[in-house]
């Protein structure tokens, strides 16, 4: 069996862990399996670089900076495979250049073009467990490039997809993905499985435990991730297509973000074109919006609210304040003392009136929703930040999340 | 003109040094020639990485020792390419492998075998500045090899052999080859010029500006390589074969090495092989031997001494301890309180009497000598460590080395 198992950055933050996470694979590899491993940069490296980059020059160059973050992870299987080999195990470190990984030539948020798979197939056949360098690939004139965050998780699955193994593991320091945040709500429950979508969800809601891209790809190619613990051997949570047979829940989990900020606008103009103007200026500039709600007309003139993140509040202020008078807004506002909270299930569908439900439990816990947005498979609320506890432990309570579900039970 | 530089560790040991380097090199490029620029890791950051191992393992694979050291001058790349572009210039940095250094398979001492030019070609015909990652390379597997110590200065002068540069200038923190240490002689001179071979004695002797190898490779490429300070404008030493008119110096320069320890072995058989079994054992253990002697034959056994570097020390007694009975040496000392003074110097071949000069000069100063080499161009001498200061000293005056040589003149 062809396993590819991918250990974060706090899985190899020092050498005792290193030393573990060797044990680990050199274990899985006497088990008769084939093992390709990904790593990360350990712990703060990474941090460590861009604070140099800091102290040298205010505007690095991308490809620069790629060839600077790349280091991280090279370090890292350098010494993941040095323990190894400390076991007594035939192992060989690859870079990502190394490896085969081609990826487009956009600098420090690259894509995975191709995974040429010949050096790898050489190495296995060699009987050698592979320790690749995440988040890093070449681009078509040899440069180094970065997959961006959450690079790693995206690599294994290339990986694992590219040589049709068996199973991606994706390690990290909890157990799995949960219905909602443990550290929040005590009842929250291990889930044994979900699907691609509501991952897809649970992560973009800020539930991140895996990468949205990883899990995309591997939606694409149909390949299962099991998300599990570096630090026991408990099953974690698999991540893979619901079967036509397997009845999908409700609602499977609650997810909460906090870095999240409301800019409202006043007075806008309705006019074509206006909102395109203040999204398209927003986007130029790299700032991901993520809800928007705009009011009734009023005298020919609307009110605009949306979301950002909150560490891009400052910068979308300074884009609204530049284009202000140009397309004649009278007046804005922000907050930053906002949360989004979301409830995420493939089930919601085919069932009307689960949002209302939530609203409900908002409701009873006198909450008050300032935005929401819907998608097929979620529904999310802004609220006061300070109520997000109160709000997501009224949810899960609401949706009998704590108790194992097994089919179309709603307790309304 | 196309000129290469190197910068050594020290050189770009922090930001602000990188942005200093940056300002020189940026400089050399807008007086109109193109720069290739050769960079070590930052200050301590092999070591950092070495004691990283340690924690890991005792005994790293070499091609894992590669692959993480290699990283050092991967950083230093980054962040000087960052330093210059933010100076308005247009720079890449390149890996060894994407310089296209193609190296043998000896991981931690590779030898460069070929230069692949295309790329740099390519880089420099966009009229860019190529910073190039020092001391490493990559074999014909594609596995990154690293040069051993002194690398750098290995890759500067193979890369400026390969571009025909017209010079290639060693960055360092001294202002160029002197007579003699300046920190123990105040008298000592800044030499203009020395010969190859004389450098090559020099280096070999301890007073390491330059890695013996980058001479080795100037000499076989006539490169003439310009050794002077990063931290002034001052002309430095050139290194360069001493053309027929021009008459060397018959003494060029004392060095004197401390890491130097000095083991005896006693009564040890004089029979054929002997001397073989024991040199060869060291040598397994990738222990270097400098100086041998061999004392007269006394009831057909022999003494031998010879020396080690102290770093060597250790391992060398465990060696002898452990081969001791069966080559049937009697007894053994050890003495680590020794150092070696040399002179140097191209005309010294065709002048007999240097050495009895040399002699003359220690015995003047009560100074013993406990063994003796010489080679054509140098004769070394162990004394005791502590008498070292004394010891150049006077061979600095005897050789008349303060002031400006022009001739055969000997104060003899």
């Amino acid at each position: 069996m062809l396993i590819v198992q991918k250990y974060g950055g706090s899985s190899v933050a020092n050498a005792e862990r290193i030393r573990r996470v060797a044990r680990r694979i050199v274990e899985t590899s006497r088990q008769g399996n084939d093992v390709v491993v990904v790593v990360s940069a350990m712990g703060d490296t990474t941090d460590e670089l861009i604070n140099l980059v800091g102290e040298v020059t205010e505007s690095p160059p991308e490809r620069e900076m790629d060839m600077l973050l790349s280091t991280g992870e090279q370090i890292s299987i350098a010494l993941l495979a040095m323990a190894i080999k400390d076991l007594g195990v035939k192992v060989v470190s690859l870079t990502g250049a190394q490896t085969g990984i081609l990826t487009d030539n956009v600098h420090t948020k690259a894509k995975i073009l191709k995974v040429n798979t010949n050096r790898l197939q050489a190495e296995l056949a060699e009987g050698k467990i592979i320790v690749v360098a995440g988040f890093q690939g070449v681009n078509a004139t040899n440069d180094i490039t970065t997959l961006g965050r959450g690079g790693s998780d995206t690599t294994a699955v290339a990986l694992a997809a590219a040589l049709q193994a068996s199973v991606c593991e994706i390690y990290t320091d909890v157990d799995g993905v949960f219905t909602t945040d443990p550290r929040l709500v005590s009842e929250a429950r291990k889930l044994d499985f979900i699907t691609y979508d509501e991952m897809l969800e649970l992560a973009h809601l800020g539930a991140v435990v895996l990468h949205p891209r990883s899990v995309e790809l591997a939606k694409l190619y149909n390949l299962s991730i099991h998300v599990r613990s570096s630090f026991n051997f408990n099953p974690g949570t698999v991540i893979k297509e619901v079967g036509e047979v397997e009845k999908s829940l409700i609602v499977t989990g609650v997810a909460y973000d906090l870095n999240v900020a409301k800019i409202g606008l006043f007075d806008v103009p309705d006019q074509p074109g206006i909102a395109w103007r203040i999204f398209k200026t927003l986007a130029d500039e790299n700032i991901n919006v993520d809800m928007i709600v705009q009011s009734f007309m009023r005298d020919a003139r609307n009110d605009i609210s949306f979301t950002v993140s909150k560490t891009d509040l400052k910068r979308s202020l300074a884009v609204i304040e530049h284009i202000k008078d140009k397309i004649n807004i009278k007046d804005y506002s922000f907050d930053d003392e906002v949360a989004k909270v979301s409830i995420v299930g493939a089930g919601m569908m085919s069932n009307p009136g689960v949002a209302a439900l939530m609203f409900e439990a908002l409701a009873e816990e006198n909450i008050n929703i300032e935005m929401i947005s819907t998608s097929e498979i979620k529904v999310s609320c802004v609220i006061k930040a300070k109520e997000t506890e109160k709000a997501v432990k009224s949810l899960h309570k609401k949706f009998n999340l704590a108790v194992q579900q097994t089919g179309q039970v709603i307790n309304a």
